[in-house]
């Protein structure tokens, strides 16, 4: 059973049941989440920082993944997701900012990856929507976008199709029997028992009653969202606009994601007068013929976020319950891996080598590591 | 009856049914139209501008009866207005805009206005959430403001209350007998029958099939709603920001109007992303507050402008057809003014001295100057 129907869940649960599990979501509003508002951004490159490396090659992973992955959902739905390979291009206002590009760079050099440095007139010539004030740019051609509403309602269609049970209830609190998590109570007082019960409840996965300490919290973002950008972009636009974050991902025919602010204000659901100020403040100096544009949607999620900025996969603490949340920034792109890696843990025991440096248990103390006991839980929890 | 259920076709209906004429007012969706936009300011004085001097003057007799006009269409309806009698401040930030100020000043002196002209430091005694960069200001204590959506509701209820009936259907045309308006033709086909037609359709004014070439074109203006401002402004503040004109306007407990801008592009309903950062980002430089307070609509409306920027009030060419619109920015302001002169004009045969200069004919080659028997139009037009 899993317990939330955002992207994340519902590419566990389409693959738990593609391997022959038999899995139950339960989300009262599937995809209304931090799903509806992500920008889709498929860019392990251009969010690459140091310290990183483990989260990048997990990223990396669930990049090279996408294209079979778009095609299986795609087929399995009928639904076109919006896959665009047009790459993506960093740009840059100051010297400060020309900095931080030549940082990034030199550390993508390094880890191998294919980025190339343009010149402003350059980067005009692949996309003739950037103002001329740039002072320089990095082009990634790998990091791409993905459509994530679409994205969703495809993978709704392919989970129920390969016989996902959705059920639209609230969620009470995580059933708990003898110390053990055996499925979810509902907010009509009724249960939904599981052998194993996978929390993707995002942001809200430690607030779930019943569940045990876990390190995610909510990091407020905003996002704009906008109309009649037909040939405006080709591929996604990231920023650094004197030391400011902005980021524009063109989708559909004719729209513009643009974001995102990244604060620490709890379930704080306010679009606020100053965010959409500033972010429409930046997309603009970067892109001027934004201003032209239709705003159709201004919305406020929250991202899981954790200490280390990376996701918690595989078993918690708790024997019957297993993460799948702390995604962070990176939701979208790591879907498909998530759905594979913890699939995997459900049918065969073992969390695949790939998704180690995201077990729970990082933040607890390390009780695997340092506890042999601790060793019990792991195989515990794993159930179908 | 009243083509048009805004703020003005309402007054007008109201005023009509005191007076004892049967009154119908048909309208789709009444109140939706600019009357939902409208900030609601009651400001002739600080509106005042050179050669408007007989428009000047209505909009004055319009804000002496406001206070009377409110007690009564809240006795009548039950509900609250919002009138809020602060006074307007207008402030400036740069050399040019002192100097606008300074005409204004003139103007307004000039004209036996009161007026006072304040330091930045005495306008932030007044409202300490001004920026301490502004540079000067004046206030003007008579200019006040009103919560447009409430006073059209209370309208609404006062209207009815008072015997006025409320059709709730899409108006397809003016009917027209022997050159003679007689009553409107409805999308369902059916129709609805009058001695006199009065076209209080706003900016649609002109639009209506069957009505003769009147002067009024939609003039946008795109405006935000916020929440959240309590204590932040006590009055109306109006700015010159470098030559950028921005208001301010609180309602209600703990909302601020920002706005608009003057747009002419027909009838494009289109929020644009440049017109919502460069009210936020001139709000902001105003009130720098304003950056907590949370967007809850952005909104576009058009007002019905005119040649003159003054209003149609009065016999149109047409036999049986009563104008009232044209109202360009002062629709709220000219509400209780309008709703008397219509009326008396329909009760007596006469349209008020106040109100002569704003007779249709001024824009059609003057009829009732020129030609005799234009002056039975005004006679025949008379009927209830």
């Amino acid at each position: 059973m899993v317990a939330g129907g955002g992207l994340i869940g519902l590419a566990v649960a389409w693959r738990c049941a593609q391997r022959g599990l038999a899995v139950t979501v339960v989300d009262e509003a599937p995809g209304t989440g931090a799903s509806y508002a992500a920008a889709g951004m498929l860019a392990p490159v251009t969010e690459a920082s140091y310290g990183e490396e483990a989260l990048l090659a997990l990223c990396r992973a669930s990049l090279e993944r996408f294209p079979a992955f778009v095609t299986e959902v795609q087929a399995a739905s009928g639904i076109d997701v919006g896959l665009r390979t047009a790459g993506t291009m960093v740009v840059g206002f100051d010297a400060d900012d020309m900095r931080a590009l030549e940082d990034l760079h030199a550390y993508q050099d390094e880890l191998g990856l294919a980025v190339e440095r343009l010149t402003p007139r350059e980067a005009r010539r692949r996309e003739p929507s950037l103002t001329p004030r740039l002072r320089g740019a990095l082009a990634v051609a790998g990091d791409h976008s993905v459509d994530g509403r679409s994205l969703h309602a495809a993978l709704l269609t392919a989970a129920e199709s390969a016989g996902v049970r959705l059920l639209r209830s609230q969620i009470a609190a995580l059933r708990v029997a003898d110390g053990r998590a055996t499925g979810l109570r509902l907010v009509d007082g009724s249960e939904v028992r599981g052998d194993a019960v996978v929390l993707a409840l995002g942001a809200r996965s430690a607030s779930l009653p019943g569940v045990p300490a876990i390190d995610v919290r909510p990091v407020k973002g905003q996002i704009l969202r906008l109309r009649g950008a037909t040939g405006l972009l080709e591929g996604t636009v990231r920023a650094l606009v004197r030391g400011r974050h902005v980021y524009l991902v063109p989708y559909a025919e004719d729209r513009l994601v643009i974001g995102a602010t990244v604060e620490d204000r709890g379930f704080d659901p306010t679009v606020t007068a100053g965010a959409v100020h500033d972010l429409l403040r930046d997309a603009i100096e970067v892109v001027p013929g934004v201003t032209e544009l239709e705003l159709v949607e201004t919305l406020a999620r929250w991202r899981p976020g954790t200490s280390d900025n990376a996701p918690l996969l595989g078993p918690a603490a708790m024997p019957g319950l297993v993460l799948a949340t702390g995604h962070y920034r990176h939701g979208v792109l790591l879907t498909p891996i998530t759905g594979e890696v913890i699939a995997q843990l459900l049918t065969s025991g073992q969390l695949p080598e790939l998704a180690a440096p995201f077990r729970p248990e990082r933040f607890t103390s390390r009780p695997s590591v340092m506890d042999p006991s601790a060793t019990i839980v792991v195989a515990n929890c794993v159930g179908r």
